[in-house]
Formats: structure tokens, C-alpha cells, sequence
């Protein structure tokens, strides 16, 4: 984490880069004013990591913020050297002539408090103890993430986000943007999100958050005082959220019922084992060894606790009645967590608020993970969308590149 | 466990009681010969629990074997004491005048071997080494149970069941019953069931086995000889499946966003927890201490496994060439582990193989439980479709009360 690197421009030119950020390097802030949380507590202070890809115009009228989902971060697209073998989690739709077009926009994505990849948080040092925050480190509400996220729009000197983008988790942050700043953004694009979580979402998490802290190396959230960590029971919970982002029709046709090891034949002396448990297990095993437990069960909560109209008497109209902007919401067919039906409640009650609204349903057997994977259908409809919102900076004589 | 209780028939009279099988006391019964297994082990010996409900005709052409799910047992009907709280699983649709008549029928319903409600299984004393079977317990295929059910049904005397009936896992070793011994059935009801399970099916029960083994008191499965019991990985195993057997709206419709604890005021010092998360909990809990994990792997492995079709080159329409009963087939809207597309998938190869088959599916808020629970339409069609079972018993003028 430093300030640019000087390779950045350089490896950005390679031709096999032409649609790619290139090479990027987190930045740190520190906020040293203390932050009211809805909780009720205080964060006296607090590090914001983020990066940014593409370069703010001279009327910082072309920003756009990046809000990510339960295990996302800060590194949304490009690379951090030459040799990593994985672009950020959104690369296939940020970069150059993409639909989060970085020729054309500022876009800052940062990771949020409470997070595990450098941003303050549960493995952060609790200054007035010395030790990690572990389980001490305030709930988190997506408000909290919001009020921080408009800080540091502040010190980038971005009065007004030309968009703010998320999906899931991060959707649920563009929306309460929309809430809490209606005059700080002009777009707000909401993918595969909800109003609120479902009982069942709920008990989702709930199952997940028991497979964690059941874990006898949970140690009530203090194991990395005890030099512990709860691997098996995080790996659990990762299983049980990774079924539930795919669908039933894509881990059939990735999979089927097809055998890892053994067969079925009498006297077999190998376990039948099959090819959707040995994945589920890489995929638990390689989260649990990447993931801190602590802020897992943050961001669950977190999501958990989203509920866009509590305070506007349950009523989602009332609430968007506040918003500005405009709105691009997306939902996939397969995805059952976050299901069309739920996008489709959010795009009634905008309409019903007099909100401009445009919706996407798209056809995918990916499930809630669609929103991070290719979909040509999808990406057209992002990049048309994210074209007329550039093209607005032009016509209003602020695009000065 | 004993033979027949005198007071059985006495407390079958209470007024209270009319629609009940009354009082009921399980039996054992041993087995001496040696059972071939499927994946090619032998069990030398092995015993069997189970209950009968009603009277064995003169004709012995009355008798229904009720196979049982997942977590089920030989308890499917009336109580155990007086002052016993619950009744068995299934008693809403078994006694005097229910689908599932005993005033007509000779009921029979026993606990799986692999169980652990009285039947050989991990918990019960491996012959060569004086301790628990364990995970040494050989696996179980449906037609394992299928096999062994075929030995009862021969030492009680019945060569022919008038009906085999199961729901989930159940429904399969109906199925299997149907090709088995394609004489030894006149009827196959098949609930909420599968010719196969999905990926999908097959992850969760991956992450429920998971959440056993990973909990260290698990021990490798040898907790019972280290006096260990690995509660909190079999109550996350029973929460991911409770949260599965249920629907999205059924949750929803139970417990909503309702709050149990807390308030999402700032500065309440109770952590805010829903009232789905401590049912849960509650049902996790208290299904841990009654429930035998090995026994849950190896009940969900036996569900894994089952592929109706394996060794007829994966056509059902040849599987289905063999029987020579007829079905009924049930299934619920809301069921997503077991949807209406896995029975009508059914219905489709028997009315292919020529086999005579009705196909009822219903409309219930309640997921794969329905098939436990009361719904008017369900238990219509069902107890419709029984009549004409005990009518055909009369009209072959074998019925001999």
C-alpha cells in the first residue's frame, strides 16, 4: 500500500492489456475525525484502503463509486504486479471501452470498514487495548459504510458521483446513497440486490455465522489473540453461501452427478466421492485461509440488518420519494437469494415515488453470482446505460478531458 | 422395547383417542442370516425396530410398509406412554379413519438399518471389536433397506404389501421396492421425491457432513468410544438441512423480519437477533442431542447415492419396464429440494413404461416438509387414493375381518 506506482501507465499499454486497467496500487487514508455509527458507538478514527482506475476530469463531474458485495474489496480491477494471476473481482466490466468504461470515468473502490483487506476493521489494532478489535469492533450498518464512503468523496474532492454501482450487498449501498445523499450522485445502479433480506436469507447467514463462532477455535471471536484461527468453521459457512450464489441449474450443468473417486460397483474399494463435494471443499478450504472470520460475520449482520424503509414507516415509496437520481436496476432469473422478484418490488416502488427508473431481468443459469460473471445480454444493457451517463458529462459541457 | 403392552388396546379406546392408533410399543426382531450389502460388504447379523398399527387380515392382504426419511424412524403413529407428548412422525395421515386407515390396513413401519432408534447401526456394538460400529459401519444404499424391509415382510407373513409408501427418501425405497421385488407390491406411493438428487442436493448435504466432521469432537466418527459428542457441527448439519426442507415463503410467512431481541434504535444494548435465528437454533440444538451424527452422514450419503436408473443405462423408462404396480405420485409447489419437476420426471418414465400412475401435486406454502404436514387437498387425494386400495382387498374378497 504506498501512493501510484510509476509502472502503473507502462504496463497499462500493453496490447494484451488494451481493455484493462493495468497494473494498480491501493492506496491508504487515514480519517482521524471521529464517526458517529448507527449503532450508537463512536470509530474515533479509521484507514479507508481503495483504488481508483481512470482519471478524474478537471469538473470531477465523472466519478463513480464502486460499492462491493459480503467478500469483495478494494482491488476491483486491474492487477497489483506483472505475474498476478488474478485481475480484481469486477475486471470483466471495468476497464477501457468496457461498460464501466475507465477511458471515459473515475471510478474509486474502496474497501469498507470492517473489512480484511486493509481497511479498518475486526484484524485492526483496537487502540484502546492494543489489541485486535476482534469481536469489539462495531456492527456495521450499510449506513456506516455510506457516511464513510461520502468522507473520503470529500477528501477526493467528488461533490457529486456521476454514478454509484453495486451489486448485492452493494446495491444495498447505492440505494441507501440515494437515501442519505439524494444530491451526491445523478445515477444509481443497482444489480441483484433486495429492499431487504427474506426470513430464509436470514436464516442463511444465521447458519453460517453458527458454523463460525460453534468452531472451538473461535474462541469467542478473540483467536488471533489466542493465535487461533476458526479455518473449519469459516470454510463451513463459505460452502454454505457458495451453493446458495450458484443455481440449481448451473451446478447441474457444471457438475451433475458426476464422480470424483470410487464408482458404484460392488466392492469398490475407493469412496464414492462426487465432483461437486471435492469443489465445495477447495472453495471453503481456500476462502478459510483468505477471509477473517470476524469480518464474515459482520457483513453477514451487516446484510441482515439492511432494511431500506424501517424508518420511513415500512413504506419503500416514502423512502424513495427522497431520491434524485436515476435508476438502472438489474436482476438475473436464476438467482434465488436475490430474485427478480425482489428487484422488481424496488423498481414499483420508484415508480410509484416518480423516480426514473430503467430494469433489466436477464436470462442466466449463474444464479446470484451472475452479477460478477460475462453475460453478453448484461453487458450491453450496463455499457448502454453507463454510455448515456457519460454522454450527460458531455452534453452538460463538463467532460474536459 | 418389549412385546405387545396390555394396555395398548385399552388405551386405543379413549374418546380423545378415536382417530389415534392409541398406545404402541416397538419391537425387535433379529436377524441371523448374513445381509449382502451393495457395496459389497456382508452384515453378519443385524437387528430391527419397528411398530405395527391395525390388524393383519386372514388373507394377509392388507399390510402397507411405511418407509421413513432422512431423520425419520419406526415411531410413524401414536405414543409410546400416556403421558408421551409427541406422536409418531406420520400419525396425522396414519390411524382410524385417516388416508392411511388402520380400521382397514395392517400398518408396518420400521427403522432403517444405519439408524439410530434401536435398529444395527454406528451406534450399536460392532461383533468383532466390542465397540460401536462407528464409521466403521458399512454404507447403505436404498436398496440395502429395501433387502432388509424384504426379511420382515417375509417373518411377519406377508408376501405381498398392498401398498408400499414412503415421502423424500422414503419415496425412494418405495421406487426401489417397485423394482426389486416388482411381485411383492400391489401400490407404490412415492412423496416429494426424486428419481436422483441434483448437485445442488448433493452440496448441501456435503456441507451438512462437513460441519460434522470438521467439529473436532467429531473424532474421525469414533466420538462415542472417546465419550465425545460433536453437537455443534450436527446442529449447523440439521440447520442448513431445516432451512432446505422449508420454503421461502413458508419462512416468510412465519417469522417474517420479526425481531426476538434488541431494537434497531440507536444506542440498544441488546444485540438485535431475529426470531428466525433462535428457532433455528432452537430446532439445531435440540436435534443434536437426539440424533446420532454418524447415522446423519450415512443417511444423507444413502440419499447421494440413489440413482434410480444407474444400472439401466440411465433410462428410468427401462427401470420403470419392470414394475408391475401402480403409483401415486405427490409432490408440493413449494418443494425446491424435491420439486414437482422431479416427480413429474417420474410420472413421465411410468406412463412411458405403460405403468399405471396418478399424479397429484399440490399446492402448499411449506416446502418438503408438506409431505408431514396437514393440507386439506393432500390428505383428500391421498386418503381417496387408499380407499380404492382397501376397496380392491374387499372386492378380491380377500378382505377377512
Amino acid at each position: 500500500m504506498s501512493t501510484e506506482n510509476p509502472t502503473a501507465s507502462r504496463e497499462c499499454q500493453n496490447t494484451a492489456d488494451a481493455d484493462s486497467v493495468g497494473l494498480v496500487t491501493p492506496r491508504k487514508q487515514e480519517f482521524t475525525e471521529p464517526l458517529q455509527l448507527a449503532c450508537g458507538r463512536v470509530l474515533q478514527g479509521y484507514t479507508l484502503v481503495y483504488e481508483t482506475y481512470g482519471t478524474l476530469n478537471t469538473d470531477r463531474s465523472n466519478a463513480i463509486l464502486i460499492c462491493h458485495a459480503l467478500s469483495g474489496h478494494h482491488h476491483a480491477a486491474g492487477r497489483h504486479s506483472p505475474d498476478d494471476k488474478r485481475a480484481g473481482w469486477w475486471d470483466h466490466y471495468i476497464g477501457p471501452g468496457k461498460p464501466i468504461d475507465t477511458s471515459k470515468f473515475f471510478v474509486v473502490s474502496l474497501n469498507n470498514l470492517g473489512g480484511c483487506h486493509g481497511s479498518t476493521g475486526p484484524v485492526s489494532i483496537n487502540p484502546t487495548t492494543g489489541k485486535p478489535w476482534g469481536p469489539d469492533f462495531p456492527p456495521m450498518r450499510v449506513r456506516d459504510w455510506v457516511h464513510s464512503q461520502a468522507r473520503l468523496a470529500d477528501l477526493l474532492g467528488i461533490e457529486q458521483w456521476a454514478a454509484v454501482i453495486g451489486g448485492s450487498l452493494g446495491g444495498m449501498q447505492a440505494m441507501r446513497w440515494a437515501l442519505e445523499y439524494p444530491e451526491r450522485l445523478r445515477h444509481c445502479v443497482v444489480i441483484a440486490s433486495a429492499m431487504k433480506l427474506s426470513a430464509q436469507n436470514i436464516a442463511f447467514n444465521e447458519t453460517a455465522r453458527q458454523a463460525i463462532t460453534s468452531d472451538p477455535d473461535f474462541c469467542g471471536g478473540r483467536y488471533l489473540e489466542r493465535e487461533k484461527l476458526p479455518r473449519r468453521g469459516l470454510a463451513v459457512a463459505r460452502m454454505i453461501g457458495h451453493i446458495t450464489y450458484l443455481s440449481d441449474d448451473g451446478l447441474a450443468n457444471k457438475f451433475g452427478r458426476e464422480l470424483r473417486t470410487g464408482s458404484f460397483q460392488p466392492g469398490s474399494d475407493e469412496e464414492v466421492e462426487f465432483q461437486i463435494q471435492s469443489y465445495l471443499r477447495y472453495q471453503g478450504d481456500s476462502f478459510s485461509s483468505s477471509f477473517d472470520p470476524n469480518t464474515y460475520i459482520l457483513m453477514t449482520r451487516a446484510l441482515d440488518y439492511f432494511d431500506l424503509a424501517r424508518e420511513y414507516k415500512d413504506d419503500p415509496v416514502a423512502a424513495f420519494a427522497n431520491a434524485s437520481c436515476r435508476f438502472l436496476l438489474v436482476a438475473f432469473t436464476s438467482d434465488w437469494r436475490f430474485a427478480p422478484d425482489r428487484s422488481r418490488e424496488i423498481v414499483n416502488a420508484l415508480m410509484h415515488a416518480n423516480v426514473s427508473v430503467s430494469y433489466a431481468e436477464i436470462e442466466s443459469a449463474m444464479g446470484h453470482d451472475a452479477f460478477l460473471l460475462p453475460n453478453e445480454r448484461y453487458e450491453g444493457i450496463f455499457r448502454a446505460y453507463m454510455q448515456r451517463v457519460a454522454a450527460e458529462i458531455i452534453e452538460e459541457g463538463r467532460y474536459a478531458y
